[in-house]
């Protein structure tokens, strides 16, 4: 068995570089479709994406590789099983939707024309996450061209990511046979830099609203009616300003009561890791937040409320004196273990209510719900996956926590009983929800590498049977 | 004299009723022109109001009617003499240009095609103030009709008020010599009611901002960075609820030092006017503002500080993960006597510097800055509109003080030695700056009647001479 291991790992190693060339037009041709889920005038363009995965993993082997309709997005599925029965099956998760691409006219190139510009590729859902898919199937490629893969595969990629993955929970719950596996390998949660693997243990929670204050029926002068009317722009921002302390604490009345602290372990890995990397790809002057806890920590393990976009009033060019009628905010919260994402959205519904004055109304819309992941660490996945990423790389991957969201852990987890490894390629500085979105394409090949000697190890552990 | 005088009134009036249909179809043509000052591409459309309107005096008998380039928007000038040199002058002042016509989703017919319905004129300008204007020229064509028009006039049209007649102070220093006149009728500043017409003694003066505050240096994803990067739409939203105390008053330090209490009359006045108008026409559930004041008291006689516009990170449909890079706010202050424009953009400035940490960077564009006017109440002018207004409504003018901003009033005062009578036919619920702005038809022909008797009446006063 460890023989016939080495010469798979070896010749789907050389299998993957020769294939460089296809891997890369492949990729291209995946990204110029422009799969925008948040954009209704691009749902065209996501059935387009799902369906050029289709028969991509038809191609690859996945005969009954198809699409399954949900009340958005299709989920696109699929099984490639092993020669031996014995192999373990990986659940290969991935989001083959992307980010709406404003502000345009900051773009280097066109957001869907793949752009080479040094050693990366520049385009929206380069890294986030079409590059890491097809990180994946180039190893399962080169493993296939190399012979009897040593795992079975299956596939689990949704077109919802980016708005929230709602139909992805009913999805997980109904279709549970067709996601059947040891473990889910999610590649969509990144590196600490081109030099420093990670493999991700927790992800945050994401609860997204619009929240629009209503004053005046109608936009009024702001001379004629300046004084005696409460202008709802001004209100939003009121109430906005309470939903923090002055030093960035989350004021919604009881927001901290679930959240699991780091364990001392937790708070000693990341203090390893320095601050000033995010100070320097932010481009701020200074960093934030809730005092106690380093940025990494803030970023990791705690909760955040964030204003994603604000909106009132006349916002062209020179002046009107109006006094709006409506003001509108964007507001999500990262939420962290063991916060519970229905009832945090009680407590943002009772603090609006408690602090508006009645000379507005108010209404709130859901955007998105999910909940927070908490990872195992000890797992022979995570175990195979940690070696893998050292071989490539030469040095032990970090154990980290993300403050992103990817809601399909904690519904795998809830749903189908299956733990998650999540890993990537992306990089810090990858641009991935702004415009100049990019791959570091020798990052990305490296990615592959790893992933075929996971799938070795995993699939026949040393030591092992 | 005063027999001469009282054929010329009704000749007058006689020639106004016959010139009706044709005065309607003059105003409509005046509106198809989008004269929208704000907006570089109507820039065109601009200059064709302005010629328009120096052709209608050159047809009213204005043979130098000739428009003044300016650093912005031309001046229309003319001058009109009177028969008798010991006549008096009146100098007519108005604004071609309009506001914007954003939302235009809500408008109910095109905002440049006017359409009659009911008795009302819908389109934009209609009453703000190509109307106004319109009233003023349907006046002195009906005297001239009637034979010498008992008073002489000049004209100063100019196109920018609406974004802060910045070039008018300029303007007016330079050409006083053209402005040479014993008063001038500013008809910008509207009644009370269809049935109760008002003069205005006081007007507010208008400090227009857009002020940006940036964070990092590129728009961030809120998950990979929100809990170590200070949001500056948050910050914004913070820097703004500063700006007022719980209860509506402005905390900028000095802001109400020079503030020049109402007099104990004007209060008196002022509490005879009922806020439950603003209440019905504003559409709100309640007032609001500072304490110690009625609404009316509020909207006349104290200043404010109010948000015109909010726009930061993501403001489409459905969801986008942003820590947005930039956020805008156009703020304005509406200034009473005595306050300085100059000194309140300082207290401003300095209220930023000092409320905002450093962890975000500020810029504030000025947009218009212009002082409050209070006139004179008992001249021989605001005797005879006085008595103008009353031979045509039945009922003697409220005389009021306006909370919106005509900065002409300050300029004419302070470079010419110029009094101002403001007077004017808009209706509260002409939306003015809104969509669906609309003149009533009836209340204008009135407004036109009341013109021709106060010239009469300034022209030759009864008891006079």
């Amino acid at each position: 068995m460890a023989e016939h291991k080495e010469s798979t790992r070896k010749a789907a190693l050389r299998a993957l570089r020769e294939q460089e060339t296809a891997q890369l037009e492949r990729l291209k041709e995946f990204i110029r479709i422009p799969s925008i889920s948040t954009a209704p005038e691009h749902r065209a363009d996501v059935e387009a994406a799902a369906g050029w995965l289709a028969r991509r993993l038809q191609a690859l082997g996945a005969a009954d590789a198809r699409l399954i309709p949900t009340g958005g997005a299709p989920v696109v599925v699929g099984h490639l099983p092993a020669a031996s029965p014995a192999a373990p099956t990986v659940l290969v998760y991935g989001h083959y939707d992307v980010q709406p691409v404003d502000p345009l006219a900051e773009w280097r190139s066109d957001p869907f024309i793949p752009e080479l510009r040094g050693e990366s590729l520049f385009a929206r859902g380069a890294s986030d996450m079409k590059g890491q898919i097809m990180a994946v199937l180039n190893a399962l490629e080169a493993l296939s061209a190399a012979g009897d893969p040593p795992v079975g595969f299956r596939f689990l990629f949704e077109g919802e990511e980016e708005i929230g993955s709602s139909h992805l929970a009913a999805f997980i719950e109904k279709h549970r046979d067709l996601l059947a596996a040891d473990i889910c390998l999610n590649p969509d949660a990144g590196m600490l830099g081109p030099d420093q693997p990670a493999i991700t243990y927790a992800l945050r929670g994401l609860a997204y609203f619009e929240l629009k204050l209503h004053g005046p029926d109608h936009d009024l002068h702001s001379g004629a009616y300046g004084g005696a009317i409460h202008n709802p722009a001004q209100a939003l921002c009121e109430l906005i300003a309470r939903m923090h302390d002055h030093r960035g604490r989350v004021m919604l009345p009881g927001f901290y009561d679930r959240v699991r602290e780091l364990s001392p372990g937790e708070r000693e890995d990341l203090a390893r890791l320095p601050d000033s990397e995010i100070l320097k790809t932010a481009g701020v002057k200074a960093l934030w937040g809730e005092p106690g806890y380093s940025a990494l920590e803030r970023i990791g393990g705690r909760p955040t409320l964030e204003v994603n976009g604000l909106l009132s009033g006349f916002t062209g060019e020179g002046s009107k004196t109006v006094l709006p009628a409506v003001a509108m905010a964007k507001i999500s919260m990262r939420l962290v273990a063991d916060q519970r994402p229905e009832e945090v959205r009680g407590q943002l519904e009772r603090f609006i209510a408690g602090n508006l004055p009645d000379t507005v109304s108010w209404e709130l819309e859901q955007i998105s719900l999910g909940p927070p992941v908490l990872c195992a660490t000890d797992s022979p996945a995570v175990r195979a996956l940690s070696g893998a990423l050292e071989s490539v790389w030469g040095r032990r991957p970090v154990f980290r926590r993300s403050g992103g969201s990817v809601p399909v852990g904690a519904y795998l987890q809830q749903y189908a009983g299956l733990e998650s490894v999540l890993t990537g390629f992306a990089l810090p500085d990858d641009n991935m929800h702004g415009p100049n979105e990019k791959l570091h394409l020798p990052t990305w090949r490296k990615g592959s590498e790893a992933l075929i000697h996971f799938c070795c190890d995993f699939g026949a552990p040393t030591g092992g049977n």
